[in-house]
C-alpha cells in the first residue's frame, strides 16, 4: 500500500485536491500478495533493527496508465525508481513487470534483432561465432588490425571491441575504423562473408556518439558496442531512431541493480527497457562464467531476452559470453531448449586454442555440433581433434 | 589488483599482444590500501560461504587518462560499471572519485548554477523557498494551476511539479504549461517577482523532451524538473548544450544504488557526472526526512554537491526537502556551515500550515532568520505567531 500510494498520489494525509475521482484516474493499486517464507536477515541491514525474522511477499500493483503514458522515463521513475527510497522497508526487488499493449506502438524496439543478425553474417542452423580484441585496452589500431585479420583468417562470424574501448588518445575510434574496415571488407571481396565487427561507439553525448555511428557506417561497417548503462535511456533512444547499425548492448554496471538477491531488479524487468528502446543484441553472459553471476540466473535472463514482450520482432539476439569455449554448449542448449539462435561469444576459447584461434573456431563449432547432436562432447571429439584439444585445454575451467 | 587489472587490461593470462609497453599506456594501478576493521557479515550474502568474518579495505586506484579519456560514459564503464561483476568480493563501494583537471574544460558543467537561481528569484540573504504541487498526480492542468496561484499569493519563490508528473494524458505538459505561466507572468508583472516554476520535462527520447524544454522557454518560463536516472547522462548531455533552462535534477531511483552501505556508490562519486553534465539545482534530501536516508548521509550529500570540483562555477545549488516546514533549519545551518545557499523545499510544511500557505511560507522565512540569528526556534516564536503554529502542528513529524 505504501508503495502504492507513494508512487501515485504521493501523500497519506488527504490534501484538499484529492477527490476520489482523481484518486481513480491515477492511484496505483494492490492487486494480490502472495506470502513467502520469512528470512532471518534484513537486505537492508541498517534498516534491521532488533529484528531476527523479516516477513515477505510478492505483491501485484497496477499502475493506471493513465498516470504513466507510454514514456519509459515516467515508467521507471514512477513505478520503479522511488520505491527503493521508502523508509523501513527491509528489503525490495522488482521481480516482473508487464506492460499493456500500448507501448508496442509507442518504441521502436530492435530495427535488426535475431533475424537481422543472421542475414548480415550469412550465418545458418548454428549459433553465431564471436570473439573479444583482446587485451582489453592498450592496442593501437594498426595492433587491433593485425588480431583482427587473424581472427577473420580463423573464421569467425562477428569480432567487438571490449566494451572498454572506446575512443580514447591511442586508439581514436576513427583510427581504429580506418584500420579495421578494410580487413573486413577485403574478407568479404575475396569469401563474400563479412564479419560482423562491433565498434565501441558510447559516448555520453549523443551527438558525439552519432558521430561514432556515422563514422562506422560511411567506412562500410554494420554493429556497435553500445554501454546501455552509461549512456542511459536517452542515449540508446537518440541513437536508435537514428541508426543504420546492429547496437549490440553490453549491461556494464548492471550488477549494481540485481545483484543482491533481495534487492534491485530482476533482470526481466529490466532488459524490457532497452529492447523498446532498441537493442538488437544483448550480452547476458552464459553457463560457469568467470562473473558472479551464477547459472539459474543467466537462464532466467536467457528466456527473459528471447521472450516476446508483444511479437517476435521485439525479442533481441541473447549474446552468450564469459568464459566459453564451447564446452558449455550442452548445458547452454539445455536452457535454450535446443534453439541455436544466439550469438556465442569465446575470448580465450578461441584465441588460446593449442592449435590457433582457425582451430579455436572449429572446436566452438564442434562442440555445437555435438550440442544440437545430443552427442556427449568427449565421444564427438573422439574424432574431432580441434574439440579434443579444447577439452584438454580448457575444461578445467582456463578459458576466462 | 583484480579491480585494476579487469578494469583495464581485462585478463589474468598473459597474451601475446601485451607487452610492458601497452601496460604502462593503460593499466590501473593499485596506489594505496588501507585496511578496515572487519565485519561479521558479506554485503552481498550469496557470497558469503561459510565465512563469518569478511575482511575490507579503502583501496585507491589510480586509472591512466590515456585509458579513459575524458568522455563520462568512459569514466562510468571503466572505473566503475565492471567492479561490480567480480566474482568472489563479498562487497563493494566506490566512496570517492578524484578526477584530472582535463575534465574541467571537457564539459558544460551548470549553466545558472547557485548565482543564477538567486538572481532569477531575486532572493538575498536566505534560502529559495520553495514547494511542490500535490497531490503528486492526477490533478488536470487547471487544477494544478489553481494551486499554483495559492501558493505564488503565499510567496514562495519556487514551485515545481512532483518528479512523477511529466506528460501524461490527463495533464499533458504543453496544457500544463498554457495553464500555469500566465500565473507566474501575471504575478510577475504585478509585483516585479517572478516565482520559478520547474516543469517536468523528462521524457527517454531526448528529442521529445528538448520540444517540452522549448515549450517551457517559449511559454516563459526558466526551470525544469529532469528525472537525472531516467534520462540518462545522454539525455543530459544533450539537453544542457540546448538549454535555456534552470535544471532542477531529481535523483529518483538512486537509492538502489547507494542505500546499502557495503554497495554501490557515494553520492559524491555519482554526483561528480551530472555536476560535469550540467545540473544547476541538485536534490538532496534534508535533516530528518520521511525517506530511508539518515541525517549524516544527507550531510555528506550537502558536502559534495557544494564542493568545487574545480571552480566555484561546478557546484549545484543544493535542494533541501522531504518532511521540511523550517523546523530543520538550525540543524540544516549547521550542516552548511552557516550558508543559505539552498533552495528549501517544503510540501505539507507550506500547503498545511493551519493559517494557510502564506502563513506557512512566513513561518519557514521565520524558521531561517531564527537559525541565522542563532536563536532557538521556540524563543523566536515568541513573537512570531507563523512560526508558533508552525511548531506546534509540525514538530511531531507530521509535516511529510
Amino acid at each position: 500500500m505504501k508503495i502504492a500510494s507513494d508512487q501515485s498520489t504521493g501523500t497519506f494525509v488527504a490534501l484538499p485536491g484529492e477527490t476520489e475521482a482523481l484518486k481513480a484516474r491515477v492511484a496505483a493499486r494492490v492487486v494480490a500478495i502472495r506470502p513467502l517464507t520469512p528470512v532471518d536477515r534484513a537486505s537492508f541491514p541498517d534498516e534491521a533493527g532488533d529484528a531476527t525474522q523479516f516477513s515477505r511477499a510478492d505483491v501485484d500493483i497496477d499502475f493506471p496508465l493513465d498516470a504513466i503514458g507510454t514514456d519509459l522515463s515516467a515508467l521507471m521513475t514512477i513505478a520503479i525508481g522511488g520505491v527503493f527510497s521508502i523508509k523501513g522497508m527491509t528489503g525490495i526487488r522488482i521481480v516482473d513487470m508487464k506492460l499493456p499493449l500500448e507501448f508496442a506502438a509507442a518504441h521502436l524496439g530492435p530495427q535488426f534483432g535475431v533475424s537481422g543478425s543472421f542475414a548480415l553474417t550469412g550465418v545458418r542452423g548454428r549459433p553465431i561465432i564471436g570473439t573479444i580484441v583482446k587485451p582489453a585496452l592498450g592496442l593501437r589500431p594498426h595492433e587491433t588490425a593485425e588480431m583482427v585479420g587473424e581472427l577473420i583468417e580463423a573464421g569467425v562470424d562477428f569480432i567487438k571491441d571490449d566494451e572498454k574501448l572506446m575512443s580514447p588518445a591511442y586508439s581514436s575510434l576513427k583510427d581504429r575504423v580506418a584500420a579495421v574496415m578494410p580487413k573486413i571488407l577485403d574478407h568479404e571481396q575475396k569469401t563474400g562473408k563479412k564479419v560482423m565487427y562491433a565498434f565501441g561507439i558510447s559516448h555520453a553525448d549523443p551527438d558525439e556518439m552519432m558521430r561514432n555511428h556515422d563514422r562506422v557506417l560511411e567506412a562500410g561497417g554494420n554493429c556497435a558496442v553500445v554501454n546501455i548503462n552509461s549512456i542511459g535511456f536517452g542515449g540508446l533512444a537518440f541513437l536508435r531512431k537514428r541508426s543504420g547499425l546492429v547496437l549490440h548492448a553490453h549491461r556494464n554496471g548492471w550488477d549494481i541493480l540485481t545483484r543482491h538477491a533481495g534487492l534491485g531488479f530482476e533482470f526481466s524487468v529490466w532488459q524490457q527497457f532497452w529492447r523498446l528502446l532498441g537493442v538488437d543484441q544483448f550480452q547476458i553472459n552464459g553457463i560457469r562464467v568467470k562473473y558472479w553471476e551464477p547459472d539459474d540466473s543467466f537462464v532466467r535472463s536467457y528466456k527473459a531476452v528471447t521472450t516476446p514482450l508483444f511479437s517476435d520482432r521485439d525479442v533481441a539476439l541473447p549474446v552468450i559470453g564469459s568464459g566459453q569455449w564451447g564446452g558449455q554448449a550442452p548445458d547452454t542448449i539445455a536452457a535454450t531448449g535446443g534453439s541455436t539462435n544466439l550469438l556465442y561469444l569465446c575470448g580465450g576459447g578461441i584465441v588460446s586454442h593449442p592449435g590457433g584461434p582457425g582451430a579455436g573456431v572449429k572446436a566452438v563449432k564442434q562442440a555445437w555440433e555435438a550440442a544440437v547432436a545430443g552427442v556427449p562432447l568427449e565421444a564427438y571429439a573422439k574424432d574431432h581433434p580441434e574439440l579434443r584439444q579444447s577439452i584438454e585445454k580448457f575444461a578445467d575451467g582456463k578459458a576466462a
